[in-house]
């Protein structure tokens, strides 16, 4: 189902992104295209886009509910969402509450070993050069963002960490990673942006013994475990029912 | 020319440690071995030890002299030196004044642009995982070193930054960035271990207006530009001319 919107201002991997008759305001459309390895793999798959839409406006509103500033305005149908507009800051920040992924790769600490306390990575949004790991040093070379508001981006994602991992506990999911990305609207405030959803997060059934069963996330797609969808849809429908 | 040692401690890429009789003395033979590209390339040049371990010790002495402890005693024949024994901390400290390497393929960093500040970048030493870049959350993580003991790497780390960059100016080479690694003596002191050469420096001819001629590092090898051994040579001759 498509929506009235303006021009379009951005389109992303999984997402695109329009004009509104309100200068301050974009509407988002949720795209059903998957892709993982830097777009090396790529898929589309019926009601993705549709399910991380839902997924995603509903933990925006639960963060709001909690006091956590979200771009997220309100959910128009299945697979678009009218948010603020923001400038997008340039850095992808991931926070890791177990290890698993690249930080096995690149660490020796072990598949599926708890973190004593939550790890933040941040990255260079840039797909040309592969999305690179940023040092602290690196961040302030390369004056992304200033001092104060390195320490806001921080102070905020470690936030909404607490709160989703509060809040996945409660209905039986472990989080294990996610990333975010962060924008300022134009007070100058700044927002949680772009989605979170199982494409963004490493959601586990807590439930689930089994290493491969327990996913319930985009690894699905990146390891071809198949499934991926009935992953997603569970997430789904554990949210709703707790809300 | 080979020297009376006692057993192999350990063997690197360029590098074969042996006991002495000294419980907290190690002798270090320089090989002639190159490597780049995590082993991936490898070759022989004869000489290439011998001028690597002399420039080491010429450069281990400056540093030594202006109050920069080293793991430095003696050098012992062209290619074998005495040091103090120590425990070697699985570190790589790159110090890079000038953007070059892979700081230009993980940065929008243009080649050859001059760094505001010297940037520290702290490298995980385990060739099966890459070498990884570490973040300062990540050294933590890892408890590689204390927090102290952090502190006072980096601040020996530019302190050596320092002193060579002001060395290598008044004899027409700029030091674009290098490699150092660290490791506590018997009574624990820190002190700059393994070697400071062509190898693990990346070293310009300062007058040379071509960007490949000015190469005198191990980047010659790295880019097949041949002459590698003429550009030790030249960076040999001007240490010796100037000491």
């Amino acid at each position: 189902m498509s929506l009235a919107h303006g021009s379009l201002v951005y389109e992303g991997k999984a997402k695109r992104v329009f004009r509104t008759d309100h200068h301050d305001e974009f509407l988002v459309q949720f795209k059903d295209d998957v892709t993982a390895f830097n777009s090396k793999k790529h898929e589309k798959f019926e009601t993705k886009g549709s399910l991380n839409c839902q997924i995603s406006a509903l933990i925006f509103k639960f963060l709001e509910d909690n006091g956590i500033p979200t771009h997220f305005i309100d959910l128009r149908n299945d697979c678009w969402m009218l948010v603020q507009k923001v400038e997008v800051i340039p850095i992808e920040i991931v926070i890791r509450n177990i290890a698993y992924g690249s930080l096995c790769k690149e660490t020796p600490l072990e598949i599926g070993s708890e973190l004593a306390h939550p790890l933040m990575d941040l990255y260079y949004k840039d797909d040309s050069l592969g999305d690179p790991l940023l040092t602290d040093a690196r961040l302030d070379l390369l004056s992304l963002v200033s001092s104060s508001q390195k320490k806001k981006i921080r102070s905020l994602a470690l936030e909404v960490n607490n709160f989703l991992k509060i809040f996945f506990t409660g209905i039986d999911l472990v989080l294990v990673d996610f990333k975010l990305e962060m924008g300022f609207n134009n007070r100058g405030e700044l927002l949680v942006a772009d989605e979170i959803s199982p494409d963004t997060c490493r959601i586990w059934d807590a439930k689930s013994e089994n290493c491969q069963d327990r996913i319930l996330d985009k690894d699905r797609f990146r390891k071809d475990l198949g499934g991926m969808i009935e992953g997603y849809e569970e997430v789904l429908r554990r949210i709703k029912k707790s809300l």
